[in-house]
């Protein structure tokens, strides 16, 4: 999956980066609330420095670009594939060491950058979807905009009160409008007018011109607001120009996440086959990425991959332990010691041929070879026994289908080429 | 670096594992030295655990396979690429985090997997040298048998001077014949007649199949060093048909790494360019990997990739920070907001012919985005500005060639597909 993703970075330009997992702890502690201080591993090292493990990827990426930037200028697209560690207690999903997979444009306000961000979700999930594990399946990236939110809370005099409001609607899905309401007009300054809206408001969702029609009436009055449902259909608009599918961009005006840290689009990203996953894809933007290590704002839009839950999500499908079989990888067992130059030759030239080839190390009968072979995942077992060596041949036999033919050696690795183009 | 490392693992049918960074800190300790005990970063975890973090990928793999080998099976092909830590003071080429690169093959004794992992070494090599850094050129590996040396210690009555007589030969290259001969000739049990016959064979280096016939007769008398001599021979003859180009291997008698840890085979790679960087791949066959934590014998054979130090060299050899002109890399300046659409569908459709497209995600005038460009990297700038878009065109500027090109928007991609083909 790390693979895939680090090909879809590469085709948007976007630069791999690594940082130690070690930082003085500093530069760690503080930066990301009491109960992430909480669970960072933290000692002394040999040289009586206070180190820490990085507990995520956000951290040490604002104290490389504070020291980097100026070198590597701007805008400056990275992406960091590297593990993370917490001491919390291991769960389904959560575990002390976990990979974490982040990728950032820094230093642009740009609404290009909020676009491709997008381009790069949608990609990222139909490709993994193709190429990795089709039961992942359709997917919706939801949008939303910190302005909008904010932009009705200004009408209905509620801004102060975001924190609150926010929490409220985050409960929606769990509790139901009903308990919702009774929890919004409980707030001081709220009107059971203004809980009626919220609520009318965090409804909107589904397809994206429908969306931005029925919540403009709603903002109206508000500058902020309507600003960013304009700069929000900007970006679906691109999005789509971009080569995602408008089916998958679903304008969400609830999805209200990174209540401190996000201050424009809002992205969240579900498996329409289980949403109950949470979202697999979060992020947004940002007005300044490493305000605590440098006085140069670095405004960005970025977005993190959940590359654990998405591998809990394969492990729940895969069914058995046994291993489809690739017809590009080959088994050659070995029946005696003498074959061995035979052997090795055939293998050197079938992997010049794109081949995947694991060799037997010792001689063994062919019946055992090819108990050993089952479930390992091999298309066909190539077999030069000492008949094959004298009459100058190969014999192949097809692990999952059973069929079989022998070949010369000469028209061995072309044969097996073809047979390949049949099976793939 | 890794990458390709890893699509040459894969055509060998070597599977990659992954382990925690942090284990509980007696599953480490007490396994690689006091030196290496001295320098593990370890700490008490919030669970009051006592952890460490691995200062090697040889133990927790040894860990990895006294668990799981009853399920996976043998013979096991793994490799490994993963950061360890140590706790000692940097300096060039050594760091407190630095990346190991591991493989193996376990739970055969068979000469083939011997073989194969020269095979592996050669590829690698070669693969690193003509698709990342020509710089890394030729290289040679250099084999040797631990059986051979204990072979000429026995016919001498050394045996049980192995360590001194082996750290007496292991300075040569530095302190020359003469001052070796004094330290060898001071060891209690050693002769002068000893002492030299111990310097003929380390002298003896070079092509295998001269070097063996040289050190047949110093080994007369000794089974176990005659019967190491024929596997080294055979292990030769199976490289060169898996297609080890004969001149890269060379036979060197002297070279006894893993004093106490391998018992076989024994090889380490030099840069012919860059001796003095010191062995890039090394490793060797061993009796049993996991013996402090299994029953089962685990004999395996494998080598090490010196990732960092490889680096290390190619980061000598970079001259200037300029990046070479990548004609898969195209460049799309942004000229006005307006043609923001336009650029996404054209780095869409660009991307899907394989080109790695940066879009730029701010307007400016092109003189700008054209200094921005230098150094960057990129083959082309794709653009479209209003002009452009008025008369359906894209226009082309080749970044290295100074070439221009104007086309229609319809022929744009499959104009920059051929032109592609002319500059690789």
């Amino acid at each position: 999956m790390t693979d895939v993703a680090k090909a879809v970075f590469h085709r948007f330009g976007i630069e791999p980066i690594d940082t130690p997992a070690l930082e003085y702890a500093e530069i760690l502690l503080g930066k990301g609330g009491d109960e992430t201080d909480k669970q960072t591993f933290r000692f002394t090292d040999q040289g009586g420095r206070d180190v820490a493990m990085r507990f995520d990827l956000t951290v040490p990426f604002a104290r490389f670009a504070a020291q980097h930037v100026g070198t590597l200028g701007t805008p400056f697209r990275r992406y960091h594939i590297a593990p993370v560690w917490r001491g919390e207690r291991p769960q389904k999903g959560r575990y002390r060491e976990f990979v974490q997979c982040d990728f950032d444009t820094i230093g642009t306000t740009g609404v290009a950058a909020d676009a491709e961000t997008v381009c790069v979700i949608h990609e990222l999930l139909s490709t993994i979807s193709s190429q990795v594990q089709p039961s992942c399946g359709e997917f919706t990236i939801r949008l939303n905009h910190r302005g909008v939110l904010n932009g009705l809370l200004d009408t209905l005099g509620l801004r102060e009160r975001a924190t609150d409001v926010l929490r409220a609607l985050d409960k929606l899905p769990k509790v139901g409008a009903d308990a919702v309401r009774t929890e919004l007009v409980a707030l001081p300054d709220a009107s059971e007018a203004a809980a009626d809206r919220l609520l009318e408001f965090a409804g909107l969702s589904g397809d994206a011109a429908e969306t931005f029609a029925a919540a403009r009436p709603l903002l109206d009055g508000s500058e902020t607001g309507l600003a960013a449902l304009d700069r929000l259909a900007t970006v679906v608009r691109l999005a789509i120009a971009g080569g995602c599918e408008p089916t998958r961009l679903v304008a969400d005006l609830s999805i209200a996440r990174g209540l401190d840290y996000y201050t424009g689009v809002i992205f969240e990203t579900f498996l329409t086959a289980d949403p109950k996953l949470g979202s697999v894809c979060s992020g947004g933007r940002y007005d300044d990425l490493a305000g605590l290590y440098t006085k140069q704002s670095l405004p960005g839009v970025g977005a993190s991959l959940g590359v654990d839950r998405l591998l809990a999500h394969l492990e729940e499908q895969a069914e058995t332990g046994a291993r489809p079989n690739d017809p590009s990888a080959v088994f050659i067992p070995l029946l005696s010691e003498d074959r061995l130059p035979d052997v090795f030759a055939l293998a050197k030239d079938l992997r010049a041929s794109g081949f995947r080839v694991t060799v037997a190390p010792e001689p063994r009968g062919l019946g055992k070879h090819l108990k050993w072979v089952t479930g390992r995942g091999f298309g066909t077992a190539a077999i030069v026994g000492d008949e094959e060596a004298a009459a100058g041949t190969v014999a192949f036999k097809d692990l999952a289908g059973r069929e079989q033919w022998t070949v010369t050696r000469a028209e061995a690795v072309d044969r097996l080429v073809e047979w390949r183009k049949t099976r793939t």
